[in-house]
């Protein structure tokens, strides 16, 4: 029944789906085991939907929705109902609490992590599967929910060992920018498409620089390889009005203009930067948003302004200045269901890549408010924020900086019984070996391979095995009972490469190495598992 | 954008599929935290691969093929290729470790845990998204590696405090079974439909007996709701061949019918069943394959035969008697790609159901030899041999006897402080006052829904909260400095209910509620939080 005569399969995994060793499964799990315990500080629980659900129930608020299929992997059940895998982990959650709206604590925060499927096309350092870590307070529509996310996601970068100065929480509100649109003439229905647009350019921003998004703005732009960019065709004094609300405000900016150098190039040891706690912040959120005050007097857009003050004023009461918590007007967040104040969590650092040229990873996460995904489910308006941390990019940050986090989460090999006889009877009797290092709580195994006592140690070597059990006939057989030889697999690697002049060269060769009565197997293998 | 003003969106799961709380994750942790250890005590290590696969790479190996869609989820990607959600982990590790074959150690033991898929009807117990937890040995073609595997499962059962006597792990032959078939005339492609019909009615011997299996072999069966299932139609001296091969011969009927009670129920106060070591088993495996022997001549069903005497001798040397590790020729498994010995892990005991009738648990996990699933994908051979627990089952089954390692797993609720008072500054104090206990690594919150204060007491209940903080504007502006009120809910709640006559009434009260200079907040929490 097994197809060995056909054509072979390929053994190869779809493009943007990748596979994960023991190293990279430790390292995950250590980064989000931080994670978790600052979300469970905040007061939040864990809850998991399902990867599959209607679709109809996860709504289309992917960004570039004008692409044929949205981004989304949909299939029929058997009882022809459309089906698709979650793209992201807020549209279950709000599933989730309108089904189970009754028996939850209200306000309700709760966090998860989980694969997440795009249907798209995948590129460096984009999946098609990829695991967001979220956490989301659904039921409190005042800032100080907002506030408190901010807070959380700048704690978690800074439990992973990120410093202050390191990273910035940057936060923006999209009623501001809805404000903003009415203020230019994109308002209304109609000119969507054209929002989108001018949503997208101001996002660039980072990348392409003012120039850059003001040719987006207005007739399009045509990048290094030639292709064309159409425009939102804004005319000048309106692209002008918006590059002015999308000067930057923030400290990073500021320093660099004053001192010509990177905020965090002026961190102390600890990698905490001077004066930049709540009392003696660079700059402030509130100059930010006094300056913003004058540009347009859209209600929408003084509105969200207020809210951002709100925040601000909770983060700083609390200990997070603006060098952590920063109000920027020019994020953006391309899902479509956010409605109040937006976050960006971005990593500001660089280090030096494989070629030498600095890398910056730039956004780990984001989030925001969205009170109106709940209320696609009730007749009634739920409000709710959350945030999504990016589990594999900060992953990636966290190995380029070579943190302790991440870094030799690996557990050791175990000690490997080397099988140097294959009949049934040396074969039972060297499980009987391996099952009581076993049941003395001793990771082992038996080898179970073809090769012979070098190809048993050379695989005990890649294991990273620090102990080889051996036992031949003569030692099973020996007068005065069965003995085993017990070999310390790190210290052995040292002595061959040692030289043997060395005074204790013979005192080490006998403790890399030496026979013991089978009855001490378990003693003498623990004796050298724990010492240095 | 939000489709608001739309009909609402049905907040429901497609049929098949279930949220887990935070009970539900922190048991299945738990109990997957013991079974990873055990996997990791056998040298087996963490790898993992991604839902989505080619659909050719997963191959068919699904039991009830002639189903239409073969009970996969599947669907085109942008490129037009077929892929499908895996519905197990074999068929992706057999992908993986073609994929990666050379830089992988051989043998290669790995383990992962993980969602596996099915396209079916679902039913009580019976899901479309559920988790198994695999671990498998690739490259080694001996009995010792299917040995290992059968004594892992067994470990990995009493680890999670399921006694001996309590379970047994089954074990039968692929090879057996096909040598019965060309012994009964069913050989051959041919014969592969009928073959699928005998296999179905020997899986169901546990359930209807010999002698429905008898009708399922022969003309055909009709069920309790007077459904008619069409036999086999084996004629009678074949029929009884098979039943004679199907004959229970493991200890739990033995004891059945000699001692008429069921096996755990003679088990010491450990749960240990006198007698059941290696050297006082009740009854042997050597025994069930010596009456076995004579009953078909078949090369194929000899050789089997030898590889089971094989298997049972490593067991039995390493301390797994016939009470725990047993060889049963009833034995199937469903799916197509197993090629040698099979194994089936049952819990033997019963609990009572709600309804108070007892409840037997059955099989919880399962696995076995299948050389030829690497071959696939490669023009060498490459056996393999594995075992896969059905988590949620499993689960359910350590609930049901209460067992402590899943029981009381939930973290308690984070400490609450009340919001009061909600113009701006006021919430920016309670921020702070909420920073500070996170800041010394207590979980706390700030109540952020819309209630009055006992509405917000309601709610630290509902979380399982120890201690709530108070702070209205007159203690904010006492004389002396801010004061807070800190309030033990759970000894609140134990003085409610008191008379006040005990002696220690007021001691309690003041205990269980006073008051503090804000400064001490953090220490006076921690108090509380640490006392009885």
């Amino acid at each position: 029944m097994i197809e060995t005569d056909a054509a072979l399969a390929r053994a190869a995994l779809p493009r943007g789906f990748i596979d994960r060793d023991s190293a990279d499964l430790a390292a995950a799990e250590a980064m989000m085991a931080k994670i978790r315990k600052v979300y469970e500080l905040y007061g939040f629980e864990a809850v998991e939907t399902p990867f599959v659900e209607y679709t109809e129930a996860l709504g289309k608020f992917l960004p570039d929705q004008d692409r044929p299929n949205a981004g989304v992997f949909s299939f029929k059940d058997d009882d022809e109902q459309w089906l698709s895998l979650r793209y992201d982990l807020t549209a279950p959650l709000a599933r989730y609490v309108a089904e189970h709206y009754e028996k939850l604590p209200k306000p309700y925060r709760s966090y998860r992590a989980g694969w997440v499927f795009r249907n798209e096309k995948p590129g460096p350092g984009r999946f098609r599967q990829f695991m967001q870590f979220d956490a989301d307070t659904v039921g409190a529509a005042s800032p100080a929910a907002d506030a408190e996310i901010c807070m959380m996601a700048a704690d978690c970068l800074e439990a992973l060992g990120i410093a202050r100065g390191d990273y910035v929480i940057k936060v923006n509100n999209r009623k501001v920018l809805d404000g903003v649109m009415e203020a230019i003439g994109l308002g209304g229905e109609a000119n969507a498409g054209r929002r989108l647009v001018v949503l997208r350019a101001i996002d660039k921003l980072d990348r392409l620089g003012p120039d850059g998004v003001r040719a987006l703005l207005g007739d399009g732009r045509k990048d290094e390889s030639g292709d064309f960019t159409k425009g939102a065709g804004l005319e000048k004094a309106k692209a002008d009005a918006l590059l002015d609300f999308l000067q930057p405000k923030f400290p990073q900016d500021i320093l660099v203009t004053r001192e010509g150098g990177r905020i965090h190039e002026q961190s102390d040891e600890a990698g905490r930067i001077p004066n930049a706690d709540a009392n003696h912040v660079v700059g402030s959120n509130a100059s930010t948003i006094d300056s913003l005050r004058h540009l347009f007097d859209q209600p929408k857009y003084q509105e969200g302004l207020d809210e951002l003050s709100n925040l601000a004023e909770f983060t700083e009461s609390a200990g997070f200045s603006q060098s952590v918590i920063c109000i920027d007007p020019s994020v953006v967040r391309g899902l479509e269901y956010y409605t109040g104040p937006v976050f960006e969590a971005e990593l500001t650092f660089e280090t030096p890549g494989e070629d030498g040229r600095p890398i910056r990873f730039g956004s780990v996460g984001g989030g925001g408010r969205y009170d109106g995904l709940v209320a696609r489910f009730r007749a009634e308006p739920v409000p709710a924020t959350g945030f999504s941390i990016g589990v594999s990019r900060l992953l990636a940050a966290l190995r380029a900086i070579k943190s302790p986090i991440v870094a030799g989460t690996e557990a050791p090999g175990p000690v490997v019984v080397l099988a140097l006889d294959r009949d049934e009877a040396s074969m039972a009797n060297y499980q009987r070996l391996v099952a009581s290092l076993r049941r003395a709580g001793i990771a082992a195994e038996l080898y179970l391979g073809s090769g012979g006592m070098n190809a048993q140690l050379k695989y005990a070597d890649r294991r990273q095995s620090r102990v080889a059990v051996i036992q031949g006939s003569n030692e099973r057989n020996a007068p005065g009972g069965p003995q085993v030889t017990i070999r310390d697999l790190k210290l052995g690697a040292e002595l061959a490469k040692a030289t043997k002049d060395r005074a204790d060269y013979l005192e080490l060769r006998k403790r890399a190495q030496f026979s013991a009565p089978e009855a001490e197997l378990v003693e003498r293998v623990r004796e050298m598992l724990t010492r240095e």
